[in-house]
């Protein structure tokens, strides 16, 4: 191959060109983060040999700077569920994550971990991950409280609420403020410290070894800045993360994220990862989608606001996950967006937002507003009487926000500037990566297994595939269950 | 590698284990479309031996099913646009390609597109394609007349014509009725009957031929049952169209697009030569991406009308390209879609229309009207009053529809239903492919060429990106150019 004036490659380097092996192991890990944790326990606990290999001085990867909220139920709830007086059906919880996932859904994937996820609460409870029985009512983008279980995602939204029973799925460790993500690895490192499991720090995984039938039999490894073979008889796993700091990567195949401006994950997240699973022959699926977010909750009394456009007309039920909600924003034609709402909701936004958003207008009456905000005359004026007159009733007869969110917008008004680019806060990370089996088998484009390859966590495209339907919980959640499944598979291999 | 539940793949045969070539040549082109006979002729013509294997029995492939409106000018304008008083500057045409492009513009391809449009041109006029010095000025999904030239795209429309100055560059052939794609292919195909250029038919290709380091060496060839060897000095150059026949991979890659209803292309548009590029390497980029319509016009009329979700909510402006407009129609939430017109503008609809939409209701007043449509009452009569106020001075102050379309529309109302799968046509390709460089020469995902291997026409990943700013022409536009452009890099290499 002739080099273009683009990246470097991951290029899997030939079996027949290893004149040597330095380490040989049952299977290699590439990323200590959620997902490499989990699939290094399972595979020591089947009774495999498993190496990781971390790129950082540490383990943590994006997980550990997450709230490590962790998505789980169904199977009649878990204990949390249970406690909290909430039956949760796996039907329900997986139509919600099929509905979630939209027509990109992986019905495969989907099934297993809903049905899977009872179980998967219970691993955790069994490594020491702790959760409270106690429920958080009020509606949080993260629980800044030690409670076990809140609403995470657009289960009780319209048209969620159509298709599935609501039920909260989001588990939150037993920690006080945003330090989920820290004790979460923290309990896993000790996990696999615990059972004398190898850990290289400061290595960087380089390309794969494949023979000539792509099938994988190790990794090639920099540490010390020695390129060390490693010989894997089982399988390599990996945990490598995705690729929201890949500007490149980003251009090429998820160009509409480039819209966003908080890119969220560890550095390592660089796309190495689904880039040596292309390498030899893995499919990468579903690129092109990622998490967006507008995060204008808290504080929670927003919700009871509008988000207009530059046409002035509302285009979500604001009751939605701030996902979804900042998906919708991303979709709007016109360079203004907005919050509407009375100074009373606006409440304490300055001292609890997360969200960077101005007030980009006052007003005592709804003309006075427009006018500030240079909106088409009228347009404002009738999207907020529409809106409060049905208001009034409990009532949003366009986009169904439920009843709990409905009361009329009322004097004096306050709008908050949420177009991007301008100062509002839009985090994003990708959700495309390499097309597995629920087991973390690594697919072809022809739908074919590469013996030998595994992948999970964002290097694999996973349950959750759209920022349209997405949840907190389910990266971390998806991350660890997929890692477990990959470790599973390929320690259960002969 | 072990086989899952899915579809065979079209995985590369290793060049050590051939022991026998049956055909030898410097260029093997795969497909006998547009891209494929506009590579055989340039490849001819710079000296190189080239063979082309075609699954059909005739030539054609999509570009003999479609108008073949060919998208061209810039450098002055062609001969066409000069004779019809259009000077086209190749900024404008580079402005609006990439605005159309959309964040995931190639802007190397573009670029090579644009600059070179006035050649390729001439080109086309020298293998004998006739264009006729005319404009066709009505607003028309395509010429029906034998006019030369026609606005095939949104220009005209905001926000396009706020980045570059309007010129119209469909080119069309000087042939009554929908016949250009037949007539086009017509001429191709005898420019490279009179080359002498060997042309197999009814014969598949199976796998590419690589190398260790997956560099092309030929192909394999099914004819007669038979599975034949090819040798290629130079290059394959893979011209088999794109995925819309394949209901796997447009689950996988594409699923948005099968909300729509027709499939637009030929029955080996079945994704097997971007499976073969993916077997040695090749990156796949823009899967997701489609084009995507609603054919609301002929008759032109219905663009005073406007377009409503289920909010009774406007979303565009009905002056763009019917693509544009389809991709906004798909992006509504809602159960419901309408064209609202006058019972003037509606005009022959019924005879001149290729829509299939069904009257869904009729009014003498709007609030009639919003009563028989069961919209949220109040909507539709805000929407209409304040669209006719504004358009009584030609004027949108929301989506910027330009005044040669504005007019207030006037009872009695007539309302089309236009929602996604309630009869309306919503015809789709795909536009995702093997990324290329300009010159066909295909790239992993690191960047790499691999040697002796091209890809054009849809089997690459060409100029038009996405519905939202497609054209008519650019199809037919980018698969020509790209075959050339293959075609001679080919035949250039040592």
């Amino acid at each position: 191959m002739t080099k273009s004036n683009k990246t470097s490659p991951n290029r899997a380097k030939k079996l027949s060109d290893i004149s040597q092996w330095d380490i040989e192991t049952d299977i290699a890990i590439i990323g200590f983060g959620g997902s490499g944790a989990c699939a290094a326990i399972e595979a020591h606990d089947a009774g495999s040999e498993a190496i990781i290999f971390e790129l950082a001085s540490a383990s943590g990867g994006s997980t550990a700077l997450s709230s490590a909220e962790i998505y789980m139920g169904g199977n009649g709830g878990t204990r949390v569920q249970q406690a909290t007086g909430h039956h949760d059906n796996t039907e329900d919880m997986f139509n919600y994550m099929m509905a979630a996932a939209g027509p990109q859904a992986d019905e495969a994937k989907v099934r297993a971990y809903c049905e899977g996820s009872l179980d998967h609460f219970n691993w955790l409870v069994d490594q020491g991950v702790p959760f409270k029985d106690s429920e958080l009512k009020e509606r949080a983008i993260m629980a800044l409280t030690d409670d076990g279980l809140l609403y995470t995602g657009s289960e009780k939204a319209w048209p969620f609420n159509q298709l599935a029973k609501p039920c909260p799925r989001g588990h939150n460790l037993e920690v006080e403020g945003d330090n989920g993500g820290p004790l979460f690895m923290k309990i896993m490192t000790e996990n696999v410290e615990k059972r004398g499991i190898r850990v290289e720090y400061e290595t960087r995984a380089l390309c794969l070894i494949a023979d000539q039938d792509n099938q994988v039999h190790g990794i090639v490894i920099r540490i010390n800045q020695q390129e060390i073979n490693v010989k894997t008889s089982k399988g390599v796993i990996l945990c490598a993360g995705g690729f929201v700091m890949n500007e490149e990567m980003l251009k090429k195949y998820a160009p509409r994220l480039l819209q966003c401006s908080g890119p969220i994950g560890n550095p390592g997240d660089t796309g190495s990862g689904i880039q040596m699973g292309m390498s030899v022959g893995g499919a990468a699926i579903n690129m092109d989608e990622g998490f967006v977010s507008v995060p204008f909750y808290p504080p929670g009394s927003l919700t009871h606001g509008i988000f207009i456009n530059a046409q002035g007309q509302r285009f979500i039920n604001e009751d939605c996950y701030h996902g979804r909600v900042g998906w919708h924003c991303l979709q709007q034609k016109g360079d203004r967006l907005y919050i509407i709402c009375g100074v009373e909701e606006y409440g304490d936004y300055e001292k609890v937002s997360y969200l960077g958003a101005q007030v980009a207008g006052t007003g005592e009456t709804i003309e006075e507003l427009e006018e500030e905000l240079n909106l088409p005359t009228g347009q404002l004026k009738h999207t907020m009487e529409f809106y409060n007159q049905h208001a009034a009733n409990g009532e949003d007869p366009l986009f169904h926000k439920t009843a709990e969110w409905c009361q009329p917008i009322e004097a004096p008004y306050v709008a908050l500037d949420v177009t991007p680019g301008r100062g509002a806060f839009y985090p994003y990370f990708t959700l495309g990566g390499l097309d597995t089996l629920p087991s973390g088998e690594v697919l072809t484009p022809g739908g074919e297994i590469i013996n030998g390859l595994y992948a999970a966590g964002r290097t694999a495209c996973g349950v959750p595939r759209r920022a349209a339907g997405y949840n907190s919980g389910m990266s971390v959640g998806d991350a660890t269950f997929s890692g477990r499944m990959a470790g599973k598979a390929a320690a259960a291999k002969a």
